[in-house]
């Protein structure tokens, strides 16, 4: 019987994170090891605050570090990951972080798994084969609608066949603006490519101000509108989705499960985007599972590395019918030269999961090097945790 | 036009925290100044993991450090709060913890601005005057049968009309024993008191389990079934509430307003129980007139100190339909003798609000002292966090 005997977690960040919605721009690594193998996972967003719930002292009995639910317990197939998610969920029940930090750790022991056993992590998870998929380029609106629309035109011209235009001004000036955003996006794309909208949330509950849209999407022929509204807001979804034709998509803010499955239950979406760095494979893919018995679409949610896109498009890639897949076109170097096997486009324009052991991907030991941070949290003057280049090479 | 000069944090905790279903064993205790005055506030749960999303260094346009929003902006009014709300909701989009941090702080802001205006919070909120509730008593459910049938009784003798008992092993063992913990229950406040279950979501989704407890529930004419499952299970609680005529209660996990408001609008809920710990008053007055409109009723969730009680107990003070309240029947030290105002019951047996200004408590600093520990975050060899002592006195 093998047991999770180490979690060390790593900080990666670009020297000038930017106040932009691109959230390829730091990092949070997981490496756990049984002794013989080791995984790697990365977690989503606020790196410093996601390692305090890893290590954070117990408050009381549903609110623990996930640190103490981890370390020692028995790894030794899928189920056992499932159990310890389980576990999880009880004893961090009053600590919100706890979900994010626990997407990468549910990442890298699904990595270590497939090692162990030599299968990739789809096969894993119970799918016979991976089905390639459509990667729609995913991109922030210009600062103009002439910018937008050049970037449309060179995504078009490198070969997409769709592509998404989201957050920057979009919702946030007037309604004639966010008109001349999606009209320039739709000229530089032409008739041929399908064009996906991504508010980001900006109207937060506000159905009204979302309707006011819905002309604009309506004749570029939107196909689809994401992230109408705060991704809790599940009245708000199921409204606009009465009054209009263009398919709602939502879910990327998932921490688990059951937050995706409301989305799809009763917030009447077309298509469930989940990010495996947010929820984790195990979530992910009972979220897959869920949307294609509901007839609703299954998409990833990736913004940053090689290492989460894989780990994303695991959870739905013996899934047939759901053939979109977010692909990040341009993440920032920290995320873009994580690893040393990338996933790249193939020559047919699609996307495939590696085949490889776990994960298929490999960190790149000298470029975590070049981009951590030392983090030191102290707790009563004890140091409770640390993450520098020691625990890197000796931890 | 005042402003937000400074917040500062402080975590206090028994110094034998133990593994039960307790809340009251730390305390996040947040102090805001405007130059003048000052306000104090209280977060539930996971000090260290708040602490951390205060200050954490930014991922990227919607995953700020709340401390980037909050201080320095202005604080005139109520709507200046709710301002600050918002902002904080588009800026800590990508960072779960920050609802519970900012539940500290709302709660700090409103009896900050109750001081300085000199009018108590719930005036502030609308209410023209406070109505007292009536306490039901919240406790654990002891180890055994007669240890639980013990503790009704002293409850019933020291006048409670309400009694609520549960996590401990209820849902953990045979049916038998869950039976007989009922029946315990039952027999020792007679059939005259009012018994409430709190199952503590221990079935986490799995409608089956909790039906199979519906008979003895039923028997022992439960008032309600709180918490069956995660908050989050918004298909369970509708299921389950379509199989008993048991009322079930649920909605303390609420970090914000949207997922109490999904318990209600889809999950079926009875009662819906806000601990302003984790939302804030702002998002807990909100839920309180949602509740009112939709017909469900609202009650406070609150295990902790009296500054806890009347924030929760504010944001519903006026609405007179709504008349139970969650009164902590022994909290720990820690949070019993955290401060010089204290709310205890009335010889009537009820439960008012402070009528001083803000939310009427003051907190000890002598008490603060006694518990306090040090807190220190570093982020690339710089200290970018610190709670101690001289912060206390001095900051």
């Amino acid at each position: 019987m093998a047991t999770i005997e180490s979690v060390d977690l790593f900080y990666l960040r670009m020297p000038d994170v930017q106040d932009i919605g691109d959230g390829s721009q730091d990092a949070l690594l997981v490496r756990v090891r049984d002794g013989r193998h080791e995984g790697w996972g990365e977690c989503e967003a606020s790196p410093l605050t996601s390692m305090a719930s890893f290590v954070a002292p117990m408050s009381h009995s549903a609110c623990k570090p996930l640190s103490s639910v981890v370390i020692g317990s028995p790894i030794d197939d899928p189920d056992d990951i499932r159990a310890i998610a389980q576990k999880v969920k009880a004893s961090c029940l009053d600590l919100p972080q706890a979900d994010h930090m626990w997407a990468g750790i549910d990442m890298a022991l699904w990595d270590l798994l497939g090692r162990r056993l030599s299968e990739p992590v789809y096969r894993l998870l119970g799918y016979q084969r991976a089905y390639p998929k459509e990667p729609y380029a995913s991109n922030l609106f210009g600062d103009t609608p002439e910018a937008t629309r050049r970037t449309a035109v060179r995504l078009r011209t490198e070969g997409f066949q769709s592509v998404k235009f989201g957050w920057g001004p979009f919702g946030r000036r007037t309604l004639a603006e966010d008109k001349a955003q999606l009209e320039a996006a739709r000229e530089g794309l032409t008739g041929d490519l399908r064009l996906m909208v991504d508010a980001g949330t900006v109207w937060n509950d506000d159905v009204e101000a979302a309707e006011l849209r819905l002309p604009s999407l309506e004749s570029v022929d939107a196909f689809w509108l994401e992230e109408p509204f705060h991704g809790a807001e599940i009245g708000a979804y199921a409204a606009l989705a009465g009054r209009t034709k263009v398919s709602l998509a939502g879910g990327e803010g998932s921490s688990n499960a059951a937050q995706a499955r409301q989305l799809i239950d009763f917030g009447r979406i077309g298509t469930v985007q989940i990010d495996a760095g947010r929820c984790g494979i195990s979530s992910a893919h009972a979220v897959a599972q869920h949307a294609d018995r509901a007839g609703v679409k299954f998409v990833n949610h990736t913004f940053t590395s090689s290492l989460s896109l894989a780990a994303s498009v695991s959870a739905y890639a013996g899934l047939e019918a759901h053939t979109l897949c977010e692909f990040p076109v341009s993440p920032k170097p920290v995320a873009r030269d994580l690893t040393t096997v990338r996933i790249i486009l193939g020559r047919d324009g699609l996307v495939r999961v590696p085949e490889g052991p776990g994960l298929g991907i490999e960190v790149d030991q000298a470029h975590i090097d070049k981009y951590l941070v030392d983090v030191e949290l102290k707790f009563a003057r004890r140091t409770i945790f640390r993450s520098d280049r020691w625990v890197l090479r000796n931890g």
